[in-house]
């Protein structure tokens, strides 16, 4: 694995990423991508409050207490309060808790999450208007995903949880933006940040899973932070001989980090999901509504079950009797049978309480994947075998929730207030969508903040 | 990369692991490994109480001091006081941040730093006896190494800085062990651990390197304070399909996880640096100073220098034109150039002030590699051309601090004599030896704490 000849493409990305981050001003950013970063917010706050009351999140506010500094920063949808790095955590595994969070397709980074949640933990202690916060969540986006891409498809396919590999680079590059800090100085940071780069795939469906995603966003805060004080790193970090390139991926593509930097942003390449659920099951699941939907069968009537789709399908999802809330969210078996069985897919058919239906459980083993390389993610189709023999199938090409069917704004503001209502109830949905579609002419970035954690 | 047949030699890893961890008891432990557990407490003193003072501990104590929950842990060689947290991450630091700590050799892991530090820190709030403490090391040192022996050698040659993603395993390991977790926490606790594991080798002779130090000793800490409470992680974190040896390695050897478990003790393969570089410095450094200590000729005499050696000499070293003390101490082309000018190789020789002296950075194009794959690592020769034409040499085969030549206990406790002077001087190196040359016997693990960050 010595790579002792780089190719020359590679020469100088970490340092054309920092010159790009420190350079580009509101006024570079299209309508439709600050449009999209909206979008992108609104989705965020509805997942970290459908997170917030999870107990991965009451045992990790209970262990930050114990190590917190100050409380000037909010929980969102929780009372306590934390400081800036503790919050910067919490937020961002509030956010990505049920896998219900954002989805840049080719990667599948969830790239709000460890972005958003560093930026909104810093803006409750320091000034920061909307337009502000706004273009440094653009960039940080984009820096994540830019560098997911170059490691794709192989970084996440053998086991790195890209979410907070690449998370921790996109705090660092928006905290760094916000921060004021000049190239050197990004450059220091993404070096910091590439430093505590890591996750890994194996923890889904657990509650170590949160933790890389939590620091992801505190790591890549605390990385800018430092940056600012002369905390230095290396000048290559991304590309460099053994940098995060080479040790993230067998074959990593650096001229693709910097490709149509400036006017190709990552933010129109974001999806957001109609379930609570790995991005791969959308499909299966709207397959599954709408043969329910339709028929003059039940449940009982199923023999078996045959999904069809992309290899991902089955390697990221084939897992039979899983027995809890969060492992249902990654598990074809149990996607399937709730939802023929229930005819919905919202947050409480992937619930602790929903998999200790045995009846759904014993399913599992009826369930069969058929590999269809050819096909993209975003298509599936599902084969119900009735006990009487007869066959019905339903095949979506392009699920909702992908960019061929985007969710609307309506949907998205829709999905604010079904997980706001989910949550302890103390959030005003109205005026925090009414704050987040107007960010941009906020003077304080941090409204949101105040009203998705209110003062009780 | 897809690996659905996994080996069955790495069926249940993790959770063998753990069993070990947690029946293991003092009685298990030979009196040679306990020795050798003190050693490495008398040279983690020793490197720490050196790297107190760096810039780099300057800047990640001021930052740690704007979010630090309390005061209740030292940092070794400083006043300042900090949370359990904070104060793990920053003793790992000091303790790495010359390289001059100890080495596995089958790894490279420096293993002593990020589990000693995570083990000091927690020793200062909670009742722990001395064996209790050794034990716990003993363990985490075992686990750290081991889990760096199956990722081996192709983890760190592409990059990843194995001290501080097998380190947080360690940490992990030690901690849960004082805690006194059981078998199934303490597979949360490397689950959580597994989460949290990445270094690059890119960032060092830079800072960005102590964030991950830090981290291995902090998120080790964390990961088993948080398994204590119930916060779950997955079953294989470490063989499992997408775990960390598929993601840290091409071609890992899970096997050799579980060899000898409990008869073969990793400490019983640490050695000592004499001197304040990388590993694989030591025997050219010896063979300079033996050159010079005869010479009949002087620095300005000489023309140029051949360095024979195992590639990995040149892979880690070739580094001319350092400008900082940092960077120096993985420079073979600034280790020559002073070792040979001065006739020394202390701090002094690897700092800031020494490679500023322009002729020792002149020197470093006069300075050649020969790669000789047959020889271990721990042999090189230097050979010295004269500007008369004379060629002179001297050849090391197994430098001082390998495992053919260990360092005594008197000279680990020089070694600690003499970093404790260039330290601020307010630490007194005898009371502090003999704490530590009896630490099984002491009620208190925290005692060498007290005396080596006295209250000024």
């Amino acid at each position: 694995m010595q790579q002792d000849e780089r190719p020359s493409a590679a020469a100088g990305i970490t340092r054309r990423l920092a010159d790009f981050v420190q350079r580009t001003t509101w006024a570079d950013i299209p309508m439709v991508v600050r449009h999209e970063a909206k979008r992108a917010l609104v989705n965020y706050y509805a997942v970290a409050l459908a997170g917030a009351p999870d107990p991965t999140l009451d045992k990790a506010v209970a262990m930050a207490a114990r190590f917190r500094a100050s409380g000037v920063a909010a929980v969102i949808g929780r009372r306590e309060r934390m400081d800036t790095l503790n919050a910067a955590a919490l937020n961002a595994m509030s956010a990505n808790v049920y896998d219900f969070d954002d989805t840049h397709l080719p990667t599948i980074i969830h790239p709000t999450a460890p972005v958003a949640a560093a930026l909104f933990a810093l803006a409750e202690s320091q000034p920061m208007r909307g337009d502000e916060f706004l273009l440094a969540f653009v960039l940080g986006v984009d820096i994540e995903c830019r560098i997911g891409n170059a490691v794709s498809p192989d970084h996440y396919q053998r086991g790195a949880h890209i979410t907070s590999t690449c998370g921790v680079f996109g705090a660092a590059a928006a905290v760094a933006k916000v921060l004021g800090l000049d190239a050197q100085q990004i450059v220091w940071a993404l070096g910091n940040a590439s430093a505590q780069a890591c996750g890994l795939v194996e923890t889904l469906g657990t509650m170590s899973k949160s933790l890389s995603v939590g620091n992801a966003a505190r790591n890549g805060l605390l990385s800018a932070l430092l940056a600012a004080e002369g905390f230095s790193g290396p000048d290559a970090p991304i590309e460099g001989e053994r940098g995060f390139l080479q040790v993230a991926s067998v074959a990593p593509r650096p001229e693709v980090i910097v490709e149509d930097l400036g006017s190709d942003w990552a933010l129109m390449r974001n999806t957001y999901k109609p379930y609570p659920c790995g991005v791969v099951l959308n499909p299966v699941i709207e397959a599954c509504l709408a043969l329910q939907h339709h028929a003059s069968w039940t449940f009982d009537d199923v023999d078996r079950v045959e999904l069809t789709g992309h290899p991902l399908l089955r390697e990221r999802t084939d897992r039979p009797g899983v027995r809890t809330g969060r492992a249902s969210q990654v598990s074809a078996q149990h996607a399937v049978a709730v939802t023929l069985a229930r005819g919905k897919a919202g947050l409480a058919e992937f619930s602790d309480e929903a998999v200790a239906d045995l009846r759904l459980r014993a399913f599992g083993e009826h369930i069969s994947f058929i590999d269809e390389p050819s096909w993209p993610v975003e298509s599936a189709q599902v084969t119900v075998i009735l006990r009487s023999g007869e066959r019905v199938r339903h095949r979506v090409v392009s699920a909702h929730g992908s960019l061929a069917s985007p969710l609307t704004d309506d949907e998205l503001a829709g999905k604010l207030r079904t997980l706001a209502a989910h949550s302890a109830g103390h959030v005003d949905p109205e005026r925090l969508l009414d704050t987040l579609w107007q960010l941009d002419e906020l003077a304080d970035a941090a409204s949101p903040m105040r009203i998705a954690a209110p003062a009780r």
